[in-house]
């Protein structure tokens, strides 16, 4: 069995999602909540919220794994350095913790997830609740967090049938 | 006796400059150094050596106040988020050690330590080599970690011969 932590970085949402895979590929849900980063007091105590909600949760369910979304390109300079800062703090706080991180292209997790590389943010809502059975509508941010977790899930999984270390298929993806 | 941390974040290169101010706004150089981030197996261990950087400087030095350089806007997207990640990092340091941020323009920073809003990056490490009595070349990046934390330490004295508070001196700028 093991945990895997999803992290969905936003300058205003940051979507954390944990899961649970077992040998055989198997999914369980285990948490999932956004960390909201509006309202703080300024955009150094939106980034305390992001490292101080990542420490928690990490700390409260011990995941052994950390995914998380490659930054698509944001639409313009600005809106990339909010999303880099917000991401540059999540990533801190795994790092700190010593958890291997594994970056998985937006495309990916569609696919893993949905199937088609193109897929719509609805669709991966609704599977995301459908593979860990969930009930009522996700949050738009924790799905995808929790939807990168399963795309490592399945990474995982193939590299254990197939006899490989994870991160070595991981890299070979 | 106020104790000043500067930061200059950068995604190859963080530097980071330590100085004194006394009562009377004299500047005392403690430290300075950069934080070389290329070479480092991958990204999320690039943010690693920010975070342990910073974290161990802030753990030696003791600095009350940080200051940190605003983000000019970056060239492109792509640049916009590397550096926004390694600013990100370095902020979550910060705040996670409960430190009080202060960011200052780059304009500010030429103008309190060159004088010129529009001075030169080698006037800058000039002058900075010159108000805190340091004997040859300084590098860059900490050269500039230096000047924003000497920017900080003259809105200090500045807000301490008003009567203000430093916070209020600072919004006010």
């Amino acid at each position: 069995m093991t945990r895997i932590l999803g992290i969905d970085p936003g300058s205003q949402r940051t979507g954390i999602g944990i899961i649970d895979v077992d040998d055989a590929g198997r999914l369980m849900h285990v948490h999932h909540v956004p960390l909201v980063l509006v309202g703080a007091a300024d955009f150094p105590q939106r980034l305390r919220r992001v490292v101080e909600g990542l420490t928690e949760a990490i700390d409260t369910w011990r995941p052994q794994e950390v995914a998380v979304e490659k930054v698509f390109m944001a639409r313009n300079a600005d809106s990339a350095l909010k999303l880099g800062q917000a991401r540059g703090a999540a990533l801190a706080a795994v790092v700190m913790q010593d958890l291997p991180v594994y970056e998985y292209a937006a495309k990916e997790i569609k696919l893993a997830v949905v199937g088609r590389g193109g897929a719509e943010k609805q669709q991966i809502q609704h599977m995301v609740g459908l593979l860990l059975n969930l009930k009522g509508r996700l949050q738009a941010d924790a799905a995808d967090a929790l939807a990168v977790a399963i795309t490592h899930a399945h990474v995982r999984a193939t590299a254990r049938k197939m006899g490989m270390d994870t991160r070595q298929a991981w890299s070979r993806k």
